[in-house]
């Protein structure tokens, strides 16, 4: 598919419920309904999906990472190839990381400094460095439509000077980023700011005043879900989204449960990413509106049931019996299957999400959601 | 689906092309033209493959494994679910063999009496018995379309005399195999006879004659493909073929490469199974008409062009380039993508074999296609 130039980057808000919103992200390679859940393909491939079933499930948009296509194959080739999209046969949005993450939590012998972060690949040791302008470089070399500054995700617990010069170099490197993306993205591309601040409600308010001021197409809230926990996570939420500005999307990253998700929205969350629907999947887990189920519970040897009788995924209309005996045979199409489940109950979660926004009854409807989710969920853990 | 009763089982010949056949299989769940190549699916999973995809590949049937699901999950247990189609979500139909192969070549301890088989579970060691009866009361329970007698397949190389007294125990069992049958099958169900010998001219044409006296609903040619050779194997078809009746359908049981499949719908064969196009796809192997690629090789890792340009496979479409990085980073959908591909390419031969045939070309299309593959297959090899 060949983007459109014509088209540009814009966010529409089309209703708002409380805190909660409901929008439209348009991109040139198509409209992301938003409260939006992006699932991810690390390597250019959604783990265990094909790209038909990827978007069957319901997903506007994916997210890859930059560090795994920097190391292999690595973005000039890529680049060479025609773009991430050509390569994975994606042709709707894809969001991209930055790398920093990942830099920070799978290579060894990082150094972090002004210029940047060296590094040790996780694969064959060989020493590189990501900076600012080479993380929005390779994300152009990508293609990708959203893509992101690079930031240091501030490790958690951390001191409130730590997370304060944490804060502060993930500021300089937003404004670096953002006058690489300047130079070197295309028509229709947008950037996105992060913010940090640890779990220091001042820090978090500087961050996200600052990035306002350098000014973003979207805006993420980073370094959650770090070992904070949920409370902690969600106060961190309502006191960003409170600054960030109304007219453009925000992006809670690397969150997280059904539950998490649908709380995020109710403090402003606009989109989410998670490995958890496509991870759990290839674990033998699957979500349901009554929980969580363990595939591998011989309880579900003889179970003629579907898997999840609500959903219209058609991953979903296997009998638990027969899930059963895929996963206990180690057979690949209970992974298949799974995922594919999985992150279409995680946008079905969002498709009624958005209902409830549009009617005005989101709060009423996480709440049943919680109830029922909760009093069945867990149960079946193994 | 529900299985139509009224419908019952046949085989119209429509066109020959020397010993070539055109013809279509009509059952209760569907037709199945031929010749036929039938993806296997051991485990009641094609593997790697959705039942979506392995439709789409241009399937009409395919095989089960009744050992492996004797096994695991039970037959009983299927039975209960409703029967294997319903269990794995196939609405075409299905052909098992009679475990008879597996018990050979899986289990350990096997004794084989003149009443049947014991053995030892492969999975857990339990000792288990398959006799002719309960090979076909197993298959029923699974609701199996087409059903194949107990036999024994006689080992290679074997003496005269033991080919012999085993090809005339496989006869004994294939009587007491269509005495249960005829008691336990539902309308519709099929049952095929299994010529044994060996490689024995005389052997081979006294088992296809005793067992065209009994009377099937097709016949198969088993014990080959198991280190005879392609010659002797061409061979024993053709000697088999030629005794069989020409009303009924003819399957070459665990054959073969691409190149064998087509020397033996030469030799009056109809229909095939075989493990090799998904096995191959599980390890990076990609048939072609140019060949066999092994998408591991570093020179794929730039090369833009698409699997197979000449398939209408969408799993075929994706640059060899994508392939590499997949199977090089242990991806599962590499191993979804070859699978897919590579049983697409095997129905895609059979396709334009069956279009050869109408047209009375087989013989000119066979020699190009050995000409094409042979000149630059096996070059890629590793």
């Amino acid at each position: 598919m060949q983007r459109d130039v014509r088209q540009t980057f814009s966010f529409a808000l089309k209703a708002r419920d409380r805190q909660a919103r409901l929008g439209e992200i348009a991109t040139p390679r198509g409209t992301v309904r938003t409260p939006a859940f992006m699932p991810v393909g690390t390597a250019a491939t959604v783990k265990a999906m094909l790209p038909e079933t990827v978007q069957a499930a319901g997903t506007d948009i994916i997210l890859a990472n930059t560090y795994h296509l920097m190391l292999r194959p690595g973005a000039e080739r890529i680049a060479k190839l025609g773009g991430l999209h050509r390569f994975m046969c994606w042709d709707g949005p894809i969001l991209t990381d930055s790398g920093g993450y990942q830099v920070m939590s799978l290579s060894k012998l990082r150094r972090i400094e002004e210029r940047g972060v060296t590094f040790q690949s996780h694969i064959d040791g060989a020493t590189l460095e990501v900076t600012p302008e080479r993380a929005i470089e390779a994300q152009c070399l990508l293609g990708a439509d959203i893509q992101m500054v690079l930031d240091e995700c501030t490790p958690y617990p951390a001191t409130r000077d730590k997370a304060k010069s944490s804060m502060e170099l993930s500021l300089r490197w937003a404004e670096r980023s953002k006058q690489a993306f300047q130079i070197l993205s295309a028509p229709g591309q947008a950037l996105f700011g992060i913010a940090q601040g640890s779990i220091y409600r001042d820090l978090r308010e500087q961050s996200a005043e600052a990035l306002k001021r350098v000014g973003f197409d979207g805006y993420a809230v980073g370094g959650l879900a770090v070992g904070e926990g949920q409370s902690a996570m969600l106060d961190t939420v309502a006191v960003t989204t409170a600054v960030l500005p109304e007219d453009r999307p925000r992006y809670l990253m690397g969150v997280g449960t059904p539950e998490d998700l649908l709380a995020a929205i109710a403090r402003g969350i606009d989109m989410f990413d998670c490995v958890m629907p496509t991870r759990s999947g290839r674990h033998c887990q699957a979500f349901t509106w009554d929980g969580r189920l363990n595939l591998r519970n011989a309880r579900y040897a003889d179970d003629p049931n579907p898997l999840n009788a609500e959903s219209a995924c058609s991953a979903a209309r296997y009998s638990r019996a027969y899930l059963h005996h895929l996963v206990k045979s180690g057979e690949t199409l209970g992974a298949m299957l799974l995922s594919w489940a999985n992150v279409q109950f995680y946008q079905e979660v969002m498709g009624r999400a958005r209902e409830a926004i549009a009617q005005g009854a989101f709060a009423a409807f996480a709440e049943n959601v919680a109830r029922r989710y909760g009093a069945a969920g867990g149960t079946d853990e193994t």
